[in-house]
C-alpha cells in the first residue's frame, strides 16, 4: 500500500498515519517530495483493509499494491485450471462450445436443438429453467419442470447441461440436475449466491455483470472459490456503454486480460453481447482468435416463436456452418474444436 | 408496437407479420412509405410480449408505444404515494431524512450515532448488518447480531430502522427488526429477493443498479408492487461512469425523470454517490431543490475507525451544520424539514 | 511519481529503473515489500513525462503524485478568479446567468428573446452563429450574418454576447462579435482551438467533453491559460453514460469536485445536459445549490419553430417564472442573483 | 418518422401536428389505439428534420424510419468501397495493414521502422507529424519537419504514409506530404476539418470519437463523402466505458454492425484500443476474425524510449511475428495479407 499525503501535511499527521499502519505489524517508509510525502506500507497489504486510510487527517490518495484477489490470482497457481465435463476438458487444449436454446420450452424442441448442437461439436447443452426477465410480465422459465428436461435430455444425448440459478434456495435443486451452474450477469455481485455454489463440487459458469470491471469480476470468482469450489468459469457477455447498435459491447480484451492475471478458463458468451444473429458468427470467430477458451451460444430450431431471446438464437443449420468455421480458426489458435 | 419492415420486404412478408400480430386479437394498421413500411399495432401491446417480432422475416425495428410497467406509472395513479414512518411521512410535504453509519458497529457506537442524528432531525436510523461487499475479505457484517442491535437502537431513541436485506432466506429475520428493507444497488435485478419483499407489508427501499436505466429502475419496482406491496421508496444512488473523481456520478436529473413518470416516492444517497464527505453536503442541498422526497445519509462518529465506508461518512457535528442549511433549501422547495 | 515493480523483479532491473530516473535530476527511494518493489521518485516529476516509464522492464505501474495541470490548479492561485462580465461578474458573488436560443436565427428574434431574458434577470446573451451538428443536413447556423446579428443586438440590448467558435480560422471573426468565446462539448480537445483562443483577451466559456473526466477538462483549460488567457469559464453540460431517458446525465457533483481542484468558476447547462425543457428549471434550481457560478440556459420565444434543439429550450415566460424561484435558491447559496 | 402522442391527446392537437408535418409535403396516417396514437408520416423524411416534432403540443415520442446518413449507407451504393494505396487496396480482397512509430521521431529512427514493418508485410506506414496531447505539456510533434521526415521515407521505401491532421489551416500542408489524411478520435466531430478534408481528393482514415455511437461515427463520415470526398476509412480505436484495465474497450462487435450499415472499409486500431503492447496481437487476430479489411498497429523499434505511446508499441521483430501468425488468420478469413 502506497500512501499519498496531502500538500501541507504536517510532520505530526505524517507520525498519526504511520502509527495507524505500525500498529497493524507493517513497516512503513517514507519518501519525502517537495509537495508532498509518501509514505510506502511493508508487510501484510490485507490487515490495511479494515483502516479507512482515505479518513486519517493528511492523506491524499491510496494506491494499493498488491491485487486484492488471491486465490484466483494466476500467480498463486502453477497451472492453468482445466476442468474436465462430460466427454472434453474446459481450459485445455480444446475450444469448449456450449449451446443450447435461452430457455427451456418442452422436451421436443430441446431435444431436439441438443441433438442438433451436439452433432455440430457442441460439448455442452445450456437451456434457461429460471430466467431473470427484466419485466415482470415477461415469461419466466418452467422452473422445476425445466430442470427435470434438462435432467432428461442429458440422459437422451450424453451432454452435460449448464443452467441457471438465481436463488440461494434454488441451490441444491438445481444441482441436483444440472452439471454446470451458471451465476448469470445480474447476480455477479449476489454474495451470498456466490458463497453457496462456492460450498459444491461443481463447476461454476460465472457471467460478468453488465457493468462490472474485471477487478470486480475476479473478486467474484475469489467469492466462490473462497469457499473450496475451484471449479471457475468466466463468461465475458458484453458490457454496458452508451452504444445502443448491439445489446451490449462485447470487451474482447477481457480475453487476454483475464488470460494474463488469472488461471482461470475464459469463455464468451456472443449472443447477450451483441443481441443480433447475424453477429454471432464474426464473434465466435473473434473470441477464439483472441484466444478464448470456449463459447456459449444461443441455438433455437425456430426463433421466430422463441420464449425469449429469438432475434439473438441461431438456427442449427446456421450454428453447424459456423462451427466449421470456427473449427478452421481454433486450429490457428493452436485448439482442437 | 410500431413495427417498422426492412427495405425491400415483399407483400408476403407482410402479411405474415400482420396475420402474427393479428393472431394475439390486436389490430394492426399500415403506412407504405418509399423505402420502408410501418405497421402499427393497436390492441393489448403485453400480448405481444411473447411474440419475438426481430425474428420474423422483413422486421427491421420495433418501438413500444406503452410503458412496460403499470402499477409503477403515474398514470396508473391517482396521487404520489405517502409512506408513513415514524413520526413523518416519505413522499409528502417533507423532506425525510435516514441517516447513519454505514454498518452496525456496535450498541454504543450505534445509539450514540442515533441520538446525534435524530437531534439534528432525522427521521430514520440507517445501519448494515448484512454488508455486500466487493471482496470476500473485507468486514460484511455483524449479521442478527447487528439486526438485535438495531432493534435495541430502535426501542431507545424512537427512531425507525432501514437495513439492508440481502438474500431471500433473510428475508423473515431482517422484516422482524426493520421498519424499511433495503434492497442494495447489487441486487437491484435480484427478483427473487424483489418478489420476496414483495410480500410482505412493509416499505422497501430500492436502490437503483450500478448501470440500471431508469426504465429498469421502475420495471425492478414493478416486480415488489406486482406482489402487493406498494410500499416502495426509489433511491438514486449514483450510476457507474467513465469518470472517477467520484465514487459514482450521481444522476441528480433522475429526480425530475422520476417524478414525472411514477407516483412513488425518489430519496437521494449522496454518500454512495460521490464516496467522499466532502462532496457529500452540496449534494444534498442540490438533490432538495432538484426536488427529491429525501436523503440517506452516512453518518458515523469516528469516520477514521469505520469497519466500511469511512470515507464517505460525515462526523455528527457536520451532518448537524448540513441539517440546518437543508432546512433552508426545503423551505424554498416549499417542503418541510 | 511512484514506480510499482512486477513480482520478481530483479535487481538489475530496479538498478535500470532508477539509473533512468536519477539521468533526469531526480532522486529515488525503495521500499522493499515481500512481493513488490515500490520505488519513489522526488524532484520535478514533469520531466518523467518523456521516459515511458511502463515499457522499462520490471515496471508494472506507475502513479502520478503531482496534478498535471498547474495553472488551472487551486493550489496554484490566491484567489478564486472572477470574470467582469457586462454589468456582472463571474466567480464572484452572484449567480451569473447567461440565456438565449440555441442558434440564432434572425434580428427580431433575437433581440426579442435578448430583451425577455434581461428583464427576467440574465446578464448575457447567448446564441450560435457557427452550430455543430451531428448531422451535415441539418441547420448549421447564420454564420457571419449571425455574428453581425449578435453585435447588433449587444448594442441594442446592453447584454455581452456569448457565441461559439469552432474553427481556428473563425477565432478573429468571433472574437471581433463576441464578449465570449464559447468552445463547444466536440471541440474540448481541439487543441489547435484552445492555443488559438488561448492568445486573445478575452474569456473562454469551455464546455466540458461529452466523455472527458474532470482531469481531461482541466487540461484543456490549461491549453488555454499556457498561451496568457487566464479567463476560462468551465461549463458542465451533461456526459455520455447508458441512460436514455435524458439526451445526456448531468454530472452534478462535478461543481464542488471542481470548486475543490479549481479556482476557476464553474457554470452548468441543463438544456443540453438534459435534452427537455420540463426537466430545465429543478435542475437550475440544483446546480446554485450545489455550488455552481452561473448557468447557461437555453430560451426560445417558439421552441415548436426553433431550427435547433427545440424541445431543451424554455419559453420566455417559463424562463422568467424559473429566475424568480432561482433567487430564493441563490440567496440559500450566500449569492445574489 | 413515426410520432407517437401523449396519453390524453386532444383531436385538436393530432389536427395541429398534422397539418404542421403536411405542410412539409408529406402525408400522413393516423393509427388510434387506446391510449396513444400513433401517426406515421410517409415522403421525404429528411424534410422534418428542420420541425422540432418534439416540442409540439401532443407529441411524445418521435422515432426516425430513415438513416440519417445516406451516402455513406450500404443501400446507396452497389459495392463496397475499394481504396488503391500504395502496392495495395483497402476495402477489397486483403488484409491491409498500415504500421509505425505513434510519433515521427526523427529520419533514422521512422526509415529504419518503415523497412522493418514493409518487409513483415505492411502495406503503408503510419506516423504522427502533429500529435493531440491530453496535456500541454507532452510532446507534440516535429510538424512540417515531421512531414518532410515522412515525405522522404517514402521515397526510401515506397509505402504510403498515413499522418494526422489537426487543424483545417494544415490540411494543405498535410495534403502535400501524405497519401492518406487522418482524422483524430478527438476531432471525429471537428466538422470544419471534415469539410476541408472532403473537398481533396486523397483518402481519409476517420477515427470514431471516443464516445461516439456507430451512427454518430458514420455521420462524420458523411460530412466527407457530402463534399465530393467518397475515399472514407472508417477506424474503430476504442471507445470509453468505466472498465480501467484497458486504455479503452475495443468495440470489436462494431466490425460486422459496420459492415452491414456500409460499404466503407473498417479498420481496427487495437494499440490505441488497449493501451498495452502485450494485448495487440490477440486484437489483430480477433480483428481479422471479425471481417475487418485492415488494422493500423504502433511499431517503434525502442519503445523505453518512444516520445510517445510506448507501452503500447510493439518492437519490430514483435510485429513480424504476429504477421505471421495474422497471415494464417486472414486465410481463414478469406484474405490475403
Amino acid at each position: 500500500m502506497i500512501i499519498v499525503t496531502r500538500k501541507g501535511v504536517t510532520d505530526a499527521e505524517i507520525d498519526h498515519i504511520r502509527e495507524k499502519v505500525e500498529a497493524l505489524g507493517l513497516r512503513t517508509h517514507l519518501s519525502r517530495g517537495e509537495y508532498r510525502t509518501v509514505i510506502g506500507c511493508v508487510g501484510d497489504e490485507e490487515k490495511l483493509d479494515r483502516l479507512p486510510l482515505l479518513s486519517i487527517p493528511g492523506v491524499e490518495e491510496v494506491h494499493p499494491v498488491m491485487k486484492p484477489y488471491k486465490l484466483a490470482a494466476r500467480e498463486f497457481a502453477a497451472a492453468d485450471t482445466r476442468i474436465p465435463l462430460g466427454s472434453g476438458e474446459l481450459g485445455g487444449e480444446e475450444v469448449f462450445v456450449v449451446a443450447g436454446p435461452c430457455s427451456v420450452e418442452g422436451m421436443e424442441m430441446l431435444e431436439r436443438t441438443a441433438r442438433a448442437v451436439r452433432d455440430a461439436g457442441a460439448r455442452a447443452l445450456r437451456g434457461g429453467a429460471y430466467k431473470p426477465r427484466t419485466s415482470p410480465y415477461s415469461f419466466d422459465g418452467l422452473a422445476e419442470e425445466g430442470l427435470r428436461i434438462l435432467s432428461e435430455v442429458r440422459e437422451r444425448t450424453g451432454l452435460p447441461v449448464v443452467t441457471e440459478v438465481m436463488d440461494t434456495r434454488q441451490v441444491d435443486a438445481v444441482a441436483a440436475h444440472a452439471d454446470v451452474l451458471q451465476i448469470g450477469a445480474r447476480n455477479m455481485q449476489n454474495y451470498n449466491l456466490l458463497t453457496e455454489v462456492g460450498r459444491l463440487h461443481r463447476p461454476v459458469l460465472l457471467k460478468r455483470g453488465m457493468s462490472a470491471t474485471l477487478r470486480e469480476f475476479l473478486l467474484a470468482a475469489e467469492y466462490v472459490m473462497k469457499q473450496g469450489n475451484t471449479q471457475v468459469i468466466l463468461c465475458e457477455r458484453g458490457i454496458r456503454t452508451f452504444e445502443t447498435a448491439t445489446r451490449n459491447t462485447l470487451d474482447i480484451s477481457a480475453v487476454p486480460v483475464l488470460k494474463e492475471q488469472t488461471h482461470l478458463p475464459v469463455i464468451i458468451d456472443p449472443s447477450h453481447a451483441t443481441g443480433h444473429a447475424s453477429l454471432v458468427p464474426s464473434m465466435c470467430y473473434a473470441s477464439v482468435a483472441a484466444g478464448c477458451d470456449g463459447l456459449i451460444v444461443e441455438v433455437h430450431p425456430h426463433p421466430e416463436t422463441a420464449t425469449s431471446d429469438g432475434p439473438q438464437s441461431l438456427r442449427p443449420e446456421d450454428f453447424a456452418a459456423m462451427m466449421k468455421k470456427l473449427a478452421e480458426y481454433s486450429q490457428v489458435a493452436g485448439k482442437k474444436l
